[in-house]
């Protein structure tokens, strides 16, 4: 063994058990009591938790959009997310119009071999069949592991949408090959007319920016892809859930026995349309936006119950300069804000405080994402993965600073946001890469994962 | 009084009771008992109902669709609808794309000053904005008695469809002025997709019609066509709904208090799509199609308990030669059946054989459709309204042919069908325009109908 | 004829026209314009709306309850309902335990011969099948014209309760004579569980009597009574509900074609539970009680879509001193409220404010009740029927107070409502029994309403 | 270590992969890859799979019912529940009305220290308040590990119902201690009504054994019960659900985040209503009675969507002379049948076919019972548990027979059933007890199982 973690307190979804982890080569080779090894690193937690890294399956590093590129790339994305106990990041690479993708997958893994810290997946984001050909070409996606891909029922104008037909076909493709469609669900035409109207009549704070995708205005695109993946038959996975009545469709759907899965982020979970009136509203644009208290209410409930399956972050922040080209206009605001790095200690601080349990938080941000997304090797602590490990520390207080972040953004939506318990350490494949608010892996030592068909 | 009817069985949507009827200068003046009056002509109808005449909300003449144009004209369509106790049509006049609305009601109010047989009005169908100018249009149509619109949902590749946004601005613009939409509701994209796919598969036989718009495509677009309503506060009107799904979500959405009507046709009730398997069945091909069993129950399920509104036709009648065009395939069998003088008799034969009472019938036929669209002179046996009136036998018997229709197509849907109970009269303004058989009445007698708006 | 009412405005459930009315021996003979006749009495009602009278189905006259005897008997209680418009009171004559039920009803319609001031009816409660024998008896009243039932799911202490069993027999035997059962829908082992616990507490006052039957407390009963009626088939009327859950639940059972009726009382819309914590709460303490503000504002969205059938006043007064005994103790209260005069000028009101329409209100108060009791005779303005009419005054403001009602009580909880729109005159029969505020007619001239069954 | 089983297929029910399992002292001390230790019995189970003993929380083991007592008593039970895999087996002792609990789990824990093959545990059957006293009781047995109570909504003749009342104060006692309350949901008004009935029509047959107890009788039941439980806040735990409309009411309350959890039974998966059509459909007799198709199709469906929690036998056999009594009079059959030594071979069947994975399987038999009912060492194969371990061998085929059963009936329900995949040994607390088709464990073996409560 190369590795020990003694008496630590265990955490699987169903499971609160205290033991030692013995990791050799970078995997779990035995769980059990009193393991001694000469020549093996032991790290001694007891008292701590031993959580399996968690896999933010929802992150767009180095993405143009809005006019510019989102802040953080591919090296300090992955250094944050190591620094908030994210051990696998899946970044959403998108197709350009007429191109096929992949092409476009060989780049991203070539820059991800130089500047990955831990390891990494893709999602390809489709915009364009290109008659047919790229149908073609996602079968060849799965067999190197890319097993999802990524439409928006939303960005009509700015040429991303897909319409309810290709859509629909991408969803009967993803079902023959055993892919997994995930879509961003927002009504475009809804958002242009109120978009317009607001121009016109002068409204041009950020709290238009909410008021021009309301719920209801995601909730349709969320009841519609429903819609479709039921009579499909086909599997589909809601990024970035943010509305009560697209969750209860979701729930309803599931209930019935659909392969329906649903994600929302930390950011809709802690903040409401509220922010908006902020001076600093612009910061919090991102899309779908912060909902109302009621949306909140049941994206917790749901959290608790099984409605979702997954917390991710959609993690796409921008500086404050390019936030600031919007302070007079909320539509040249580039949407999306930071959470790679505040994911797992904003979901494991609401276990800490009794909302939900530590196994469910264990479930949310590790074991489901592996399951949902193909990781075999990932998202538990179980005998035969990799040594993807996360140690918290439960009385640990932490607030959020720029300053302590580890990304390349120069503000956060989460600045001042106080934690009670936070991890100490995080393991990539059984290397330290974190310690005690110190980033100490290496760019490079990501590897990609290559991932499972559900076939 | 010019005329009195005798010791007839009066039916509103709430009672049923025996009096005498009174008319003079084409309006209704008394109801009691033991009317006499020199010179009155005077019907005895003991033993017979008497109803107010039926309202066709929803008829296409002389429509140019599908490469031709339908075949019954403003003529031979109104005088089959005195023929079948109709004794007001709507007939649905389409924009041009690009062109106004109010010139193209002119021209069709100068045919129908010499043409039509009973009252008429219009609702009229937009397919283009320009740029706003409608929405002013619209305004003026209103204070000309053109108080409702239709737009399509479907249609795209033809030309014909708005997208949500220009659907959401016609129901803004609605509420503000008081009128009412009216929408078809079915998904063009997955119908478009279907088509692709079956005549790849070369499927083009009439079940393929079915088929490339089953159950889930119509309930799609119902359900987004409520949600916009739902939540933009506005009014709408379904036209011809043939599914189960949409038509209980637009039960729930009425039960929540909104202001949603829903319509169904005799050939959803009477037909399954079974028919497209029949040798001829491509002369059943209308859009939406029938559908199966379940939702033939679920829609006569909702006539009993509320959840529909009205029964109208959508008569919209082809030659066979042209229902043939389509003979090898469905694509290019034009769209639409025969059904305007079929509608009061269908529905009150099903009264008369107790499947809905005769007071629902009168509801859905003529009292409905009345209220809905504003005619404040029409749909009941009520002193002051015209004398718009059904003499019904409940004991003749009836069956439908080609040959005892008063149209001018040349095959129907309903050849064949019995009817237990039949009209044996219909006055249109005092003015006995149908008797046993026969039409009695005269090219030009129709007058324009002038509509109130909600406001 | 003997009376003509000249130029009012008549209101039906579907229509609002203006028309005279003559009536002849107390019926309706015709409906039209400009009727004259020598001899008749003339009353001009010219901007005035012209109704059906009243039809309260729910009144406890000189009812045994609590220890005392309702404070309204059958002169005082048909005098004021006289007053209020009412011209139809249904009483409710509860069975004595292992007693017959026909004698009860002979020895009641003796009282009412004599002191009824409007026509009358009645619905037996039973207590008791005595071995069946009561069933036996049930089809004997429906051939004198009981046709309807109550039974008590609450009350068990009281020795009013049916079980489970019972209730089912009760609803079954209707269904095969054609009769109506009632319900009182509330859970006693849940009350009485309540009432203990809070008699050991020391909490007594009016509130706790809220407190002890809360809304899930009358929401079980309704579901359950629902859940018979659904599965046997059988048709329910569901008194007073007063609760949002077990309202949705029959609206559901309505939607899905069950034959399930609801009414509910004036009380219900008007008051919240908040007047339990006044000083003068226990006047209002009735049951089921007022509920909190998501029931009230349930019920008024019913009324509204078709979900409430019925208002009725659930009429019960005690006296002051009679409330009293419960001062510091609410189980010493005598259950029941005044209300046969305020129902119809509450629920005209609303429509005068807009809250519904008129013609809701006259089809929730007359043509409902009639219809689903079988009161051939009564319910609308129509040619034949009982001149049951309501002169409707829409610009008469009225305050009321004890001292200007008509019955027996020396308080009541419509103290100082403030109504705008109020009764002018009431006719039963074409005979005049109110007339601007003066009860003009007499004891006696009231006639038992023989009822017709559903068979 | 005392045992090794290596190379098995470890099945959690989360994670599926293969390990050795090292056992010490009865507990399992380590899991991990390539175990020796001389000394150490080691067990191959390569290609087979290694699962954690099932726990049976619903069985009667001599329980006096029907006249007479059930066939298997805590010997022959218990060795019957070790040759299916089952580890732990719930007894559900009955207060004799009037009497004390604890006493009444002395007795029976003594006669288990003798009998008991594998490990038991008690919930304690409530009739009875005895004026609170047992109120004070039901905190003792917690403290004892006797943390969960059962009660009766049904059985009302027989004096083993519980009113609403009752069962209300259940609930809130057990919300106070931590406890949990399992109820049997049947109307017993409904059945005795219907039982008369059929007496009188002398329909005598075990079909109408269901007719009386169709799934509207249970629906109500568990409908009440979930009403019960949502209102006042307390956990429940629903026996042998049966039929669609109840279980589909848990699922919606488990939805809305209560605390309401569902066990269903083999028999009810397996069998519909028909087997009471055959000549031998007296030795089916059980309640609740298994139900239509329909029912069935639901149950498989919540199965595997999380809407049923657990799977648990209702194990309560009869001889076939008792189940004889009933020949010619449903109601003179014991109602009960065999199930303990079917239930993990069932479940796990169905895994093996695909209905289900092999991780629900686990779920539903072992980690659910075990974290539902506070068996805190029981229910997984996770470090620190008991070694209670079954090896499962997915390609040997089974055929049940009465003959090749452990139990001391003479017949049951699953005579003839195949199963391909079974159980090859059982190990208890690390001690074989069952090999290969032979019990080859000891009485007096099995301990009692002290379960922590909710607190």
């Amino acid at each position: 063994m190369d590795l020990i973690i003694k008496n630590g307190t265990i955490i699987s979804p169903t499971e609160t058990y205290q033991a030692d982890i013995a990791v050799k080569d970078g995997v779990i080779v035995a769980i059990g009591k009193d393991f001694t090894e000469e020549g093996a690193t032991v790290i001694e937690a007891s008292g701590k938790l031993v959580l399996p890294g968690a896999i933010d399956v929802h992150t767009h590093l180095a993405m143009p959009f809005g006019g510019t590129v989102s802040a953080d790339g591919y090296l300090s994305g992955t250094r944050a997310a190591a620094c908030g106990g994210v051990t696998t990041v899946f970044d959403y690479p998108v197709q350009r119009k007429g191109k096929t993708i992949l092409g476009l997958i060989d780049e991203k893994k070539a820059i991800c071999e130089q500047e990955a810290c831990v390891d990494y997946a893709f999602h390809c984001c489709i915009t364009d069949l290109n008659d047919g050909e790229i149908l073609e070409e996602m079968e060849k996606a799965v067999a190197e592991g890319i097993t999802s891909f990524k439409c928006f029922m939303v960005y009509k104008k700015e040429g991303m949408m897909v319409d309810d037909g290709t859509f629909s076909k991408l969803l009967m493709r993803a079902k023959e090959i055993g892919a997994m469609i995930n879509v961003h669900a927002e009504n475009p035409d809804l958002i242009d007319l109120n978009i317009a109207k607001f121009k016109e009549e002068g409204k041009l704070s950020p709290w238009y920016h909410y008021m021009s995708r309301p719920e209801f205005v995601e909730a349709e695109a969320d009841k519609r892809a429903i819609h479709w993946a039921k009579n499909l038959e086909a599997s589909l996975y809601i990024v970035h859930m943010a509305d009560k009545e697209g969750l209860e469709a979701a729930i309803e759907a599931k209930k019935d026995g659909h392969d329906i899965y649903v994600e929302t982020c930390p950011q809709y979970l802690e903040f409401t349309n509220e922010v908006y009136k902020r001076e600093d509203g612009r910061n919090f644009v991102c899309s779908p936006p912060m909902k109302g208290k009621e949306s909140q209410d049941a994206l917790w409930k749901a959290l608790r119950t099984g409605g979702i399956d997954t917390v991710a972050t959609d993690h796409c922040p921008f500086q404050s300069y390019e936030k600031d080209w919007g302070k007079e206009d909320f539509t040249k605001i580039p949407n999306g804000c930071a959470g790679v790095e505040n994911l797992y200690p904003y979901i494991l601080a609401a276990a800490n405080s009794g909302k939900i349990s530590f196994n469910k938080a264990v479930e949310l941000c590790a074991s489901n994402p592996a399951k949902i997304f193909g990781c075999s090797q990932k998202g538990s602590i179980t005998v035969g993965k990799d040594a993807d490990l996360v140690i918290y520390d439960k009385d640990k207080d932490f607030t959020v600073s720029v300053n302590t972040m580890h990304s390349d953004y120069d503000h956060t939506i989460w600045e001042g946001k106080e934690f009670h318990g936070y991890p100490v350490m995080t393991f990539s494949r059984g290397q330290l890469v974190f310690e005690e608010g110190e980033f100490v892996g290496k760019p490079g030592w990501g590897k990609f994962v290559k991932r499972a068909s559900k076939k």
